[in-house]
């Protein structure tokens, strides 16, 4: 743990109105160095950086990184600087945890992009926040480049929300698409990621639903939801699904997407993360490649936000209007409804899309008499027959989730058909 | 014009906490009257109503104006029972213009719903409000219950936009929609829509483009492209649009639809409202029916901001909203760039689409040799052989409006064709 300082100027203070915001970062990854970059040439206030703490410092800064920053050893002295304003993208709970809580108690503004620490310990930090009224901003950690969190924050009335759902992995995003567009299958696809650098080296967070569930935590705490953990949720990553997915989807009118969602009912909130059959009349239906969209359902009908959910600039962007509105004296301590009670969630009946692949599958009338008993009833079928291999895909009326699972073991009992179910979103 | 007033309890005030907030409100017609009923049911903090000013006390007030709302008839008194804030939604300018110019003289905050009051004087309104330090907040005026100008007011990084595009009146769009969905001729579609309650008895601001261009005047402002009035954009309505431009737009990979766009360029500001060909693979091109949207060029993408853009209650909850952040007092007086110079419109080159019917067309390469003559090149071309009547679509490249209007004029001279052009966007 290193920390880099620039010199700071000595003498006099400059008036008020011209004196630069000083600004601790925490991480210069490509995040961080974006940020140092932007602060230096498109800040709208002037920002002088009194010290960059590294987690890292013997791998080589992004080319963004300025030449300008040195290293000093002693992580405590950088608060000691007295900055304006802490901006954390060190990415994982800690030490950014730690640091967080020692700048709010101390009075310093805090702006973060930091999803791992949000969904950790985001109702602890915006407690301190708010008992010490500090600014804890957190904009670019949902949609990166699309500001919607601190405006919805703002308007009670409008952020009163029965429904969330949303496209939030650029990467996923990207990797499905692909499968879509260009019959890949999920490796080829994901290995196409990486190499244009849409996806890290370990994808696991990506892939697996962990970046989404994280960023789901922060938005059921921030719409008041109430407070949960990755732990609760249903989440699924996308490694099992299959390009003939596609297919079968687009036969029963659907695409299939990576989806957070999040839905109120009297019995709790039923929240999951994973790919879903989205219907094709669907808003998230159109959000292809790495972008990212949240559709918010109010009481007067749906919005939607959608735009760049990842990248160095967009993210950097955001956290600087973030810096801006931190040290105005005008931001709310807590922007969100981080103290809320804990969700409870409920996994209501739901349709569902499952995919059905054998050497020979019975006869339609066969499938759907095994899924009558257990309860389940087909709005659509489509069927594929491949050069060895027979494929189907269904779609059901709304089951709960372990009627399903029960039909998919008894599926596979009686046919080893190698039965997949995914969720599908209702248009 | 007449005052309605409710009784105000007497007697000690209750702490501050818990006291209501006193509200005037101006206007009481289908948009008035939802504030007044949600604001009663609805709203995060109790808000009562001092004084409800009406223009047309002989017209019978909607269901949802409460009950208890009594009339007088001196508007003058209205400011005097020093309400809290200021809700104007009396449409026009005056007096609108003239209450809230004294309210914010006054100290009283304002909110408003009403663009045409915005594009005829508010730079004159955001002075004043700028000089005396009191809010004047006016979310609701452009895409009414979707919130991005107050977010994107308190973002200047974000909001630095290169270009915006937007379909921002909900009549044009439904029947834009309906004609290209169901074949509906203009007329057609727009009694559908005046039965369905979407469009006015009176349709002239809407399908004439007139209620866009206000909106697009608040824009130009709020994103600080500069001032300028409706009489200075370039307006085209919807009327002369036919459903066989559906088709031929079609043929040439677009839609067509109401649409709004400003572009910065060096030469000044490239701004427009009207009917366009919008390709197909443009997100605008996706918001169907009465939905609104608009996308927003910055330095790091395109974000994209959809959703009811009309309606009582959408109108309504974004006012309320207002309401609490303009009592707030961190509201900032001036939420726009409203005080910026006049805009330069520019009209560069840009790419159109032309419709030409006849009962015989000449052969595509005529068409083309005259269009070459004026210096216009085609991109791509369609035709339709109707029982009696040609048609051709044409796409050309970019070219300046002046050198099309010439090009037109030799094509009717020519072939007696009818023609008609109107822009066609990039995706």
């Amino acid at each position: 743990m290193s920390i880099v300082t620039v010199d700071r100027p000595r003498g006099l203070a400059p008036p008020v109105e011209s004196r630069p915001i000083d600004m601790a970062l925490l991480g210069c990854g490509s995040v961080g160095s974006a940020v140092a970059a932007l602060s230096a040439t498109a800040a709208a206030r002037p920002i002088r950086i009194v010290g960059a703490l590294v987690r890292h410092p013997e791998r080589p800064r992004p080319a963004a990184a300025p030449a300008r920053l040195q290293f000093t050893r002693a992580a405590a002295t950088l608060l000691d600087r007295r900055p304006d304003v802490v901006v954390e993208v060190l990415g994982s709970v800690e030490p950014a945890r730690t640091i967080v809580r020692d700048a709010l108690e101390r009075g310093i503004p805090v702006v973060t992009a930091n999803k791992s620490l949000l969904a950790a310990c985001g109702d602890e930090l915006a407690e301190t926040a708010a008992r010490t009224g500090v600014p804890l901003l957190y904009e670019a950690s949902v949609l990166a480049g699309v500001p919607f969190l601190g405006a919805l924050a703002r308007r009670p009335h409008a952020a009163a929300l029965s429904r969330l759902t949303g496209i939030v992995n650029g990467t996923s995003n990207f990797i499905l698409s692909r499968m879509a567009a260009d019959g890949e299958e999920a490796d080829a696809a994901l290995g196409e990621a990486q190499r244009r650098g849409l996806a890290e080296p370990d994808p696991r967070s990506d892939v697996d639903g962990i970046d989404a569930a994280e960023k789901l935590i922060v938005l059921l705490r921030h719409f008041a939801f109430g407070n949960a953990s990755v732990r609760d949720l249903e989440i699924t990553g996308i490694r099992r699904v299959q390009r003939l997915d596609f297919a079968l989807a687009a036969e029963l009118g659907g695409d299939i997407k990576p989806v957070i969602s999040a839905r109120r009912s009297d019995a709790g909130v039923d929240a999951f993360v994973g790919p879903a059959l989205v219907p094709q009349a669907h808003p998230l239906a159109r959000i292809a490649g790495v972008d990212n969209a949240l559709q918010l359902r109010t009481a007067y009908g749906d919005l939607m936000y959608s735009g760049p959910g990842a990248g160095p600039v967009a993210t950097a962007t955001t956290i600087l209007d973030d810096v801006v509105e931190a040290v105005s004296g005008t931001a709310p301590a807590n922007i969100g409804g981080m103290r809320r009670g804990t969700v409870r969630i409920d996994a209501p009946a739901t349709g569902w899309f499952v995919r059905l692949t054998a050497s020979a599958l019975p006869a339609g009338d066969e499938i759907a008499d095994l899924l009558g008993a257990h309860g389940i009833w087909l709005r659509r079928t489509a069927e594929r027959q491949g050069a060895d291999r027979a494929a189907a895909g269904l779609l059901t009326h709304p089951c709960a989730r372990e009627r399903i699972e029960r039909a998919l073991a008894a599926l596979d009992a009686a046919w080893r058909c190698e039965p997949f179910a995914i969720r599908a979103l209702e248009s």
